[in-house]
């Protein structure tokens, strides 16, 4: 049998997707005390019968709860201290996940959580220090993109390079008033040589414009 | 009576100064068992009696250790697992400290642990994955100056613009023999304008070169 936890150890997920045009992240509403009722982050105290690593844990929970299976997690930081959760000393190791807006449906259809997609800039008031978990996450996310590492996996399986600029510039604006416009010659010269996505051969998009080449992540992408 | 830990929860400390001409880490000899007599990176055993947080713990452990307080910490990542440590399930979240050449001589006479510095590229077996918590924090500040950040509390109290391009070099090589040289010119043109650190007014270094305008911190500055 395994002993009580303590200090309490949990992972904490944020779950970035793309929809209503925005950058979106993942809410789960708490199903129980403490702050039961309240919007947080999905995520789990870590069972060492179970997890053979804090990312284990963050993985359990997006299966448990919410029937979902991410590409990459990605820690950003830990949070920890005495008076964080009225239960006592705790720490949450906080990862990060994008999500193909293609899986969004597998989500949406969770019968475990109550869940909801929230604007990542513009969430309203969550559990515990979440609010702040959240917005170190989103800020770790728009940092690296600052930093011309590209969010592919906020992508659809396959993708233009006007979406990945559109993405690009939604994950980069820095509230919900900012409107981002990155130079559509400057971004493509910058990735003109990108080995993170390759082309599907002979797949366009087509539609009003002239025909786009489509893309897909490259065999060993990760973020 | 605070219950007994499970898991083990840790803040380890990568403190990285210069000597011998080249980026050094702190290391520690362990005196108890698991793994005692083994070199390993500076840290203890969160203590929720004593500790609000867990870098109180780490600044803690550089108290009681090293009688050393250091101006800034900063977390660079969790390392957790069922089988890193032989007492069990475990957790550490390890910090990056940069110590001023001025303060090393406090670091020499603590008496409490046997303590030596190593190269920072060359450092050895030490005990648990503690080689894999020093190459990350070594990795990730590299990474930090190659985006430009100044390192400028391993320099000493008050220091030339030369010294600060010599300790980015040492930061930035990735390995022993790897001589890295930053070009003087577009180096100084780049921080012009840095507000990271401040002229002493009226005091220069003098020696076989023409005298050199001493700088330091500026008020604010953290990493």
């Amino acid at each position: 049998m395994t002993p009580k936890l303590f200090p309490l150890v949990s992972a904490d997920v944020a779950l970035f997707s793309i929809g209503d045009g925005c950058l979106q992240v993942l809410l789960a509403q708490r199903g129980r005390e403490p702050q039961k009722g309240f919007w947080a982050l999905p995520g789990s105290v870590l069972n060492p019968d179970l997890d053979h690593s804090l990312e284990a844990t963050a993985r359990r929970a997006l299966r448990e709860k919410l029937s979902l299976d991410v590409p990459h997690l990605e820690q950003v930081k830990t949070f920890d201290g005495a008076t964080r959760d009225p239960r006592g000393w705790s720490l949450s190791v906080l990862y990060c996940a994008l999500l193909p807006r293609d899986q969004v449906q597998a989500v949406a259809v969770s019968r475990v959580e109550k869940v909801r997609w929230a604007d990542a800039d513009d969430f309203g008031d969550l559990a515990f220090d979440h609010a702040q978990l959240l917005q170190v996450a989103r800020c770790a996310l728009r940092e690296r993109v600052k930093r011309h590492a590209l969010p592919l996996h906020l992508l659809p399986h396959k993708f233009t390079l006007t979406q990945i600029q559109r993405v690009c510039e939604m994950v980069l604006r820095t509230g919900r008033q900012d409107d981002v416009q990155l130079d559509k010659g400057a971004f493509r010269r910058r990735f003109a040589h990108a080995s993170d996505f390759v082309a599907v051969e002979g797949e366009f998009e087509t539609g009003a414009q002239r025909p786009a080449q489509l893309y897909r992540i490259a065999a060993g992408f990760r973020f």
